[in-house]
């Protein structure tokens, strides 16, 4: 979290928006897990257990399973990867689905998406046993969340309101305006904020919500980024948001993520906000990468540890 | 659907909203439904069958039901009230619904809310058959609305939407505002308004929405209702939604229902709107009562029937 000064056209200096650094923050959770986990082994219990399939040879996908793999270690997860090429079955991978569903050896169950396009995803999320879903996809995990009842939430969409929490951002009746609504991210997010924090899943964060989209007319789109108290984008436009649609001290959140290549040919990894020129207004920024990329691995491995304890939580009850 | 027209202060003729006529929209619905099951019938099929479970004395509630199986007799629809005092427990409670699921004459199963206090009405939502749930309150459904799927959606937010749809009243790109966040009218509400309508449900309505609440400040809700081109209300608070809250020509919903008593000691039903005067601001308004109301018996209608054509389909198949 670092904040600093700059000299603006007029020679007036400014302050710059609080970098909300979610690749310090996922650390911190991690190493807190870390420590849970160590307990819960040396309370007589297995080390929670998570398994990634993996299906096809998309580089991205891997990149991603690794990174899971590995957090999945520093915290003490036993992990494993279950790699497949694009020739498997619809069929085959239910059958391996269904033989970790019922694997007691094994607490969280994560199907890395993008799967090959002859496979019906929607399916296989729902094949996961919700107890071990850690993505959170399961329509029962869904319908939980949407009703405001303790479940596993998709971890980008609980990056973020973690990040909310502990950057200790106010969202009480503020106004907040999240810009995209796919069914694992901006979906999410909006049930969150809106909803009441006096409910059984904790989750709630009382704000006024405002879902923008593609279809949101430019103009109303930046007419409600420049009326927020927080932004939460997660569109993979580049550049959709502009300093001019910041209201000063406003927070923003970056959930897009776009490869881009630059002038000089480099690769470059990029959110969907101007960000060299919204920290100049906004009150804290998350930057891309390092933001909320991290903050989602870590809340995978929350996941994968809160289904460890409730999956023994409930056999002990029967 | 009526317009006319008023003089002003300024004696200047002014054009008064629409008033959409939801009892009679309601009856265009049932006389459709009446038609299309008339002709399942013929096919060979047996009756929709509808079984409302109550439990206790409420006389709204028993009302209510009386209401929604005079409906269902109109259209055709078998239909029988299964009564209990509040003495019933809630396990005996539970094993009637079981029965219900598994009887072969049964297509839906409506139990009334509220239960008395000792009952979870989370568990017992969630003990019907989701394939039976014409309320659409058990969480598979839910789960499934959110996720812009097939299912069957609570009656009264779908009478919203088939609202709007049956007055063309346009939702693409358009400003609404979602006024209460209850997880049976305001939360799947704003879900549909803001999907996308090329999704499976077919029900995406591919507007911008803001879902404010109880922690909305005034003057910020008096913002948002200002930029609405619609704006629906389901919050049961009188007059909460004023003539300067209104966009010349928008469409306001109201789905409250409070029962008042006026200055000459007779009880009445109001809606959320101050109606008198906001007719003279907004395009179109539903009447309270008149509006929503019917319409959501209309719409219970439609989802049992739904409820029967889907459970036949599914046998034919197996």
């Amino acid at each position: 979290m670092r904040s600093h000064t700059y000299v603006d056209s007029l020679g007036m200096p400014r302050i710059m928006a609080r970098i909300l650094d979610g690749k310090g923050l996922a650390k911190e959770i991690k190493e807190e897990l870390q420590v849970q986990i160590e307990n819960w082994v040396k309370q007589g219990n297995r080390a929670p257990s998570l398994r990634c399939i993996i299906v096809g040879e998309d580089p991205a996908s891997h990149t991603y399973v690794r990174n899971k793999i590995q957090a999945a270690i520093d915290v003490g997860i036993t992990a494993e990867t279950i790699k497949y090429n694009d020739r498997l079955s619809q069929e085959e991978l239910l059958a391996k689905i269904q033989s970790l569903n019922i694997d007691q050896e094994v607490d969280g169950i994560l199907v890395q998406l993008p799967l090959p396009a002859t496979m019906d995803e929607r399916k296989i999320c729902n094949a996961v046993a919700p107890e071990k879903d850690v993505d959170g996809f399961h329509i029962i995990n869904v319908g939980q969340l949407c009703l405001d009842m303790p479940t596993m939430v998709p971890a980008t969409a609980l990056a973020v309101i973690e990040m909310l929490k502990r950057f200790k951002i106010e969202t009480f009746g503020r106004n907040t305006v999240v810009v995209g609504r796919s069914k694992n991210v901006g979906m999410p997010i909006a049930m969150m904020l809106h909803s009441d924090r006096n409910h059984d899943s904790g989750l709630g964060m009382d704000a006024t919500v405002t879902i923008c989209h593609r279809y949101t007319p430019r103009e109303q789109l930046e007419a409600f980024c420049t009326n927020a108290d927080i932004i939460i984008t997660a569109t993979g436009v580049p550049k959709l948001i502009k300093a001019n649609m910041i209201k000063p001290g406003a927070t923003v959140i970056d959930v897009g993520i776009t490869r881009i290549t630059d002038e000089q040919g480099k690769t470059k990894l990029v959110g969907d906000v101007d960000y060299d020129e919204v920290i100049k207004i906004a009150g804290a920024v998350t930057p891309v990468p390092g933001g909320v990329g991290p903050m989602t691995v870590a809340m995978l491995m929350h996941n994968t540890y809160q289904a460890a304890q409730r999956i023994q939580k409930a056999k002990m009850q029967n």
